[in-house]
């Protein structure tokens, strides 16, 4: 008798077995079951399905099914975990780091500190030496960070925080929402292009959610500071052309391994007084970052560096090529819908000549009668993010690319209709005798 | 040969032998090694010291070392997961719960807002029927939440934010840290004892941090609302009088199972709108909380209600009422120094009569010379928190005795040199002729 294991487990086992029994849980492929899944009174989990699968082992696809490319949840990356289970797989002990503070009295991991730092200059995107750094709760948490950080600065009237139509539209809504006397949202760009008088801070999104083109800051002037938000340059969304060396940086694990659920997000920041002030805002909003996802971010970030440290990226950017080339491919034999231009560019980081690979369609409707293109989509049972909710006009609509699989070729499906039909009515108007 | 495992574990056997050889590494019961912990060239985590502990096995006491028991640490409780350690430890595969929402589409696990309905049901120390839950990263986050949610309703000038003093620090500084237009932080209720037609935000803290005493709403009238912290309304701190049912209460993870770090919080909420208002700052704030904290949580609180729920907390009122009882008899030997009188209570969980167990104790320097009473244990090597940060006069210093057992020895110590000195001082003062 051989024994393939070389040690005996103890008090993990269980642990390990739940796990491992929860992961075999057979979903078709269209779903997953999870630890922490709705329990069945006999207390084992069930499969949760992709959207538009149903039935116990999510099996059945639910006809006409609405196809929900709203979000930009990052599933497509979840095979490449499957495939590196062993070495993604983390087990924590009921006693892992207990206390408010990690030893130095910080609330951030130094190893995983150096580990981020390590990634960026493997990757080229960014530059870290003698920079600060400090952790968030996704760049979520981090964006507001920043902007009451900047904002301490300001004179006695607020400063006006800005971003460059269209734009992620939490830049408005969190700044909304927090009502402070020190800032407020002021719209576009724009508008204040030869107001340098005035204290501004800029969100600049590089590439930009939603539209995928990279960007630079647009309001000059001594009192005009920018936030970075870098969430999508990595090397399966964008060409690297150079590591980024600006004064406030924000990353997210959300978009690089796709974790969005473990709400981590960093910065890179130049300025002490700016960094400090970040640390002070993270200590009394929320007291730092959960202890468990710390522990998590380090062993995936592990992952991603093993070896060339281009596993990952590869998976993600075939991934991605693979989607833009279906849908430009889709929406080239149409008129009634457009897409975003993006050209191939060098990259650094693969040395070689990169395809766009966007993770949103910026999608136009052309014609008069589709100006409101959310409703146009959604009558065809495609639900994307209108172009409003960006600061642009509705004949745009934002659609997801890096959904899951079954979303994405449940929306190529939808497309090809779209187009097919378009070219139907065409073919019928040609044969119909003015 | 007998096998003692009954199947072979796959994926999952790496991280769980990484955990356990982790966990096996001895650090002479004065420290701890983590997974995440400064690693060596090796490879190889080493060590993490108690405070005053020191080399590569935390073997070595450092001597006249400063006792640091200023942050309310809640390590008393590590022993507890150290004796559970396989009913407590987590095995999270690298694909867990990637997307940003539940299956519902929410923030929140229903599994562990089920859980933490059934923990209230068990202990008895709060209503949970027919009410709101949200979570958030601690107390710490949700507590700002309440106050925005709160303030929403209030008329063109902001809410005032009170708390009765001594009360806890953040209240004031996170208050002012978000200078909301909304919101203010107006000081001690005691100021406002007439003012009924103001809109009131008050702080209630039940059993109060830093001084362990049951408290009321001290502003009454149709315009003041109330945030009752509830972080020591457990078995452990208090004995359990009877379910609370206020309109808005948080409770949070670190101070009843002790894991600080994991920062999860709930709140327990009656009115619609204002849950939904804090769901809303939720959302912006952070996006919810992390799914690997919440998986953890899930497991925790599971430990907690094995068996007839009791096990967990009669072991932290164990601990502290040993505690409580050694510093009660070292200072009663004192008339420089006094602590809060607290009285045994009948608890309805434990359904006993309880003795005092509170969390800190609630020092008093009662001589003109010891005025500065942060300085005069200072001098003596223990580092407690000054009374002016609670809002109090400086001849208050609280002292946490939820530290580990390392932290409380040594304090236990300290304090007892202190009164022996007191005591030779006295003596000596008798015998010298007037």
């Amino acid at each position: 008798l051989i024994r393939s294991n070389n040690s005996e487990l103890g008090w993990s086992r269980k642990a390990s077995e739940e796990a491992e029994a929860v992961a075999s849980l057979s979903c078709s492929g269209h779903g997953r079951a999870y630890l922490d899944g709705f329990v069945l009174d006999g207390g084992k989990p069930i499969c949760e399905c992709n959207s538009c699968y149903t039935g116990l082992d999510c099996s059945q696809l639910v006809p006409d099914c609405v196809v929900d490319v709203d979000s930009g949840n990052p599933i497509f990356l979840e095979p490449f975990w499957r495939q590196n289970a062993a070495s993604s797989a983390i087990m924590m002990a009921g006693w892992h780091r207990m206390g408010y503070e990690f030893e130095d009295g910080s609330l951030i991991s130094k190893e995983l500190e150096k580990k981020i730092r390590k990634l960026h200059a493997t990757v080229g995107n960014a530059v870290t030496e003698g920079r600060y750094i400090v952790f968030g709760a996704g760049s979520t948490q981090l964006l507001n960070a920043a902007v009451h950080a900047l904002a301490a600065d300001a004179s006695s009237s607020p400063a006006k925080v800005v971003a460059s139509a269209p734009y992620y539209p939490v830049y408005k809504s969190q700044t909304e929402l927090f009502e402070s006397a020190k800032f407020k949202f002021e719209g576009h760009t724009s508008s204040w292009m030869n107001s340098s008088s005035i204290n501004f801070i800029e969100f600049v999104t590089s590439p930009n959610n939603p539209d995928g083109q990279l960007k630079k800051a647009v309001l000059q002037g001594p009192n005009a500071k920018q936030i970075y938000d870098l969430a999508y340059y990595w090397p399966h969304y964008t060409a690297i052309a150079s590591p980024m060396d600006k004064d406030l940086m924000i990353f997210t694990l959300s978009k690089l391994t796709g974790h969005a659920g473990s709400r981590f997000g960093w910065a890179i920041i130049k300025n002490k007084a700016v960094y400090e002030r970040m640390v002070n805002y993270m200590d009394l909003n929320t007291y730092g970052v959960s202890r468990e996802t710390q522990l998590r971010t380090l062993k995936l970030l592990s992952v991603v560096l093993e070896g060339n440290g281009k596993q990952m990226f590869s998976f993600g950017y075939e991934a991605m090529r693979f989607r833009w080339e279906k849908l430009s491919k889709i929406l080239s034999a149409s008129k009634r819908f457009s897409i975003q231009q993006l050209t191939p560019q060098q990259c650094t980081f693969s040395n070689e000549v990169r395809a766009p690979t966007p993770a949103f369609a910026w999608i136009k409707c052309e014609k008069e009668e589709d100006k409101d293109c959310h409703a146009t989509l959604s009558a065809a049972k495609i639900i994307g993010r209108a172009g409003h909710v960006f600061g642009v006009d509705s004949t745009f609509v934002r659609l997801s690319l890096v959904n899951g699989k079954d979303d994405f070729e449940l929306l190529q499906h939808r497309l090809e209709m779209l187009v097919f039909q378009e070219r139907l009515v065409n073919l019928m108007a040609e044969f119909t005798p003015g």
